[in-house]
């Protein structure tokens, strides 16, 4: 196998840095989701950027396959050795390089998680607020585009990253970029870069904008008559210019796997879990105004707090949601869908995918960011009954195509991997060749992360 | 010449909405700036997608350069027919095609102008915010990744640009992005085709994010002791969160020639322009905060008005600061220079840029979007001494390494055409040739908008 001589010259060149060792490459070769293992042949760990652009440069002489890997949180199978080669772990490039306060942005290895960014960067009174629930390494949640629960505010890895450091194909180091807040400059390589899962080069370094954390906070749940009460809710808050800094929907099955989990006792119907920032003064306006939106659509009282420890059992009630609907089924598993739609379309989503779901018979609450239209079915698979999982992938499968049909995307944060090649030609019909045309120009021999994103590759 | 049968062709398809006529070629020769003249062979104005694409094939097939054309108010001779062939100016394709303000989003055709398309948006409490000053097409916003006075608040282009429908170089039509308010399927190519320049294809639709009217504005004005003091007060006012929907800084000279264009009186000394956008109280709550910031840092009393007619005159002035400027000396020709740094060394770059000017013997008024760290200096060109614009180029060129060396871009927003590519190896490196790869992939022949923004071509 050529491979084995690259192998042989990455072992020269790393020493105990490069592992073959079952266990790691059992541990490299797993996924947080359905897809059967795919172990590497090896795994490095590099601990800075010339190490990263000797390995590359090393496997594109012998045309090895190489694979970024973070903290190993994706859901769709982004880290698997689907030809084999090296993975490439950034546990050991975890540092926080700068802070700049008086520029509001931070460099950071790839390695680094964003909650231990976010404890590093406490005493600045700056926070990096990007937030995919699962405690996701920085490059993981630049490679997949990453968003989550504030999104809504802050945008997604797409708005937070201003410029990567990046080893190619041919170990070349470019940076893209500036530290500018904005530059008319040329292609925008660091878009280009975000969410492309390591196809088109390994990130090394990232620097990010930051933002202040709020003097304020408040937070608060309520629930409605319908979804499209709720989704209405949302929509006019919006266009009413009330910034919410994050805006969760949950379903009536949801609500009730939350009260089994956790003794809460939600009505079992459909609910928003909000949060504003900003100053006393305004969280507490917006809260009251919002209550009124909500009143005017039919929902229950708006119960909102500013106290630190109301918002954070509410907020700990949403992040322990897959938790508690995966306990909603003993001894399940889950798959976990990602669409989303434009939010004039979302009650119609949403509404279709829970009859969908109703009639296959596999339990599959549904909870998501219902500011930026994205949501997730967590649908319970028994793995003793086999015939669970093809009921859920066609459910996902058909969650991807209503998306689709509905103007919206088959991922809204997860991102292709392995799981969604199948809807991009449906998505971006010859747009995904011009993906593969940007993938061969940077990677003629496709020796990154194979098998992912592009087509025929 | 090659370029006659393609011609010919495009002649035949398109009738009356070819021309080459005289002055048709020589308006579409000119530019803004000091560039000469460099007319197309033709110029076409299609009427609908099909025909751009009918356009595209016949000069593919004859490698005829192809140049794309909005209002012609680019600064950097992005139009220039530098190689010859067919300027498609995109005046027909103006209209607003569906607004949809659940969604908060409009989709385009290229040709409209920004203040059409708020006039059309009017009625519905929604608005582009996107402001470059001047009158700009959109699809022409799009192509330089344009921003300007709100992009603080609001973004620039790359951040409201949801989706493109795009010809390729191959006459081949995609959809780029979705309505999907976030996504993570693929590589961005949306982002890819912003910034673009016309070098990767023609945009033919946009879909655009829009945001609420506010529901009230203040607006004021204040003046610092120096440089140093006024950015010290844009940081902390960003770092208190305080959001400012516009905040523009203009130096002493250029409060000098306000005064003598406009009869104001305003001190011979740095000046902040500064607006909120919100509810009533929050924006005189914005206001007042800003004022405490201000006199902290030693300003004048900050004069803000939440009345339209006040604020209507403060932006009069500084929307016309251009012609004061250019009024400033008699029969001048401006060249108009665009640096954007980290704001932490923003007052460095332009107390260092003053001296410069100030040595060079020509004025050079500098106002800028110091939210964005982002400034112009005005240099004023007397026609009639040739030696001045050698000056100002020289002037310029110097601002520009200076922007790269402090970590910033050679142009904020104004975008790369002929006037900034002498800069992109020093901003890029190695990075550039990505750029010349991702042109090569998507524009083998190199035929769309030759010897612009990439290497080589």
């Amino acid at each position: 196998m050529a491979n084995e001589q690259a192998l042989e010259t990455l072992s020269q060149l790393l020493g105990e840095r490069l592992s073959r060792s079952k266990p790691d490459l059992d541990q490299h070769g797993r996924s947080e989701t359905h897809f059967p293992p795919m172990p590497p042949e090896a795994v490095a760990y590099p601990e800075n950027t010339a190490q990263v652009a000797e390995i590359m440069r090393i496997c594109a002489q012998a045309r090895c396959p190489v694979i970024g890997w973070g903290a190993g949180t994706s859901l769709e199978g982004h880290g698997l050795a689907l030809r084999g080669g090296v993975v490439v772990d950034f546990r050991d490039l975890n540092k926080v390089l700068s802070i700049r306060s008086a520029d509001m942005d931070v460099t950071v290895q790839p390695g680094v998680t964003r909650e231990a960014l976010n404890e590093e960067l406490r005493a600045t009174g700056l926070m990096f607020p990007v937030d995919p629930g699962a405690n996701a390494s920085i490059g993981g949640m630049a490679m997949t585009r990453a968003s989550g629960t504030t999104a809504v505010r802050y945008g997604t890895m797409r708005d937070n990253v201003m410029g990567m450091q990046v080893v190619l194909a041919d170990g070349r180091v470019i940076e893209t970029g500036s530290r500018a807040r904005k530059s008319s400059a040329g292609y925008d390589l660091t878009a280009l870069m975000v969410g492309s899962e390591g196809t088109l080069g390994l990130v090394t370094e990232l620097t990010l904008r930051l933002h202040g954390i709020p003097e304020a906070t408040s937070a608060g749940i309520c629930s409605f008559p319908s979804m499209g009460a709720a989704v209405d809710t949302v929509i006019e808050t919006i266009q009413m210019g009330i910034p919410m800094a994050r805006i969760e929907f949950v379903d009536a099955a949801s609500a009730r796997a939350f009260n089994d989990y956790s003794g809460s006792s939600m009505n079992e119907a459909p609910h928003l879990m909000v949060e504003f920032h900003g100053s006393p003064d305004g969280v507490a306006e917006d809260a009251v105004r919002f209550g009124d939106i909500v009143a005017d659509h039919g929902g229950s009282e708006f119960q909102w707090s500013a106290r630190e420890e109301e918002r954070r059992a509410l907020w700990a009630m949403r992040h322990n949601g897959y938790y508690a609907i995966l306990a909603a089924r003993k001894g399940a598993r889950a798959l976990v869908t990602d669409i989303c739609v434009p939010i004039s379309k979302l009650a119609q989503a949403v509404e279709e995918t829970q009859a969908d779901i109703e009639a296959s018979g596999i339990p599959g609450p549904i909870l998501g960011h219902v500011g930026d239209g994205n949501f997730h079915a967590i649908l319970l698979v028994d793995p003793e009954q086999p015939a669970d999982l093809e009921t859920a992938k066609a459910l996902s499968h058909r969650m991807a195509e209503r998306a689709i049909a509905l103007g919206g995307t088959c991922t809204g944060e997860h991102g292709v991997g392995m799981g969604k090649l199948a809807y991009m030609r449906a998505e971006h019909g010859d747009g995904w060749d011009v993906m593969g045309a940007v993938k061969r120009a940077l990677d003629p021999d496709n020796i990154l992360n194979p098998g992912k994103l592009v087509p025929g590759n």
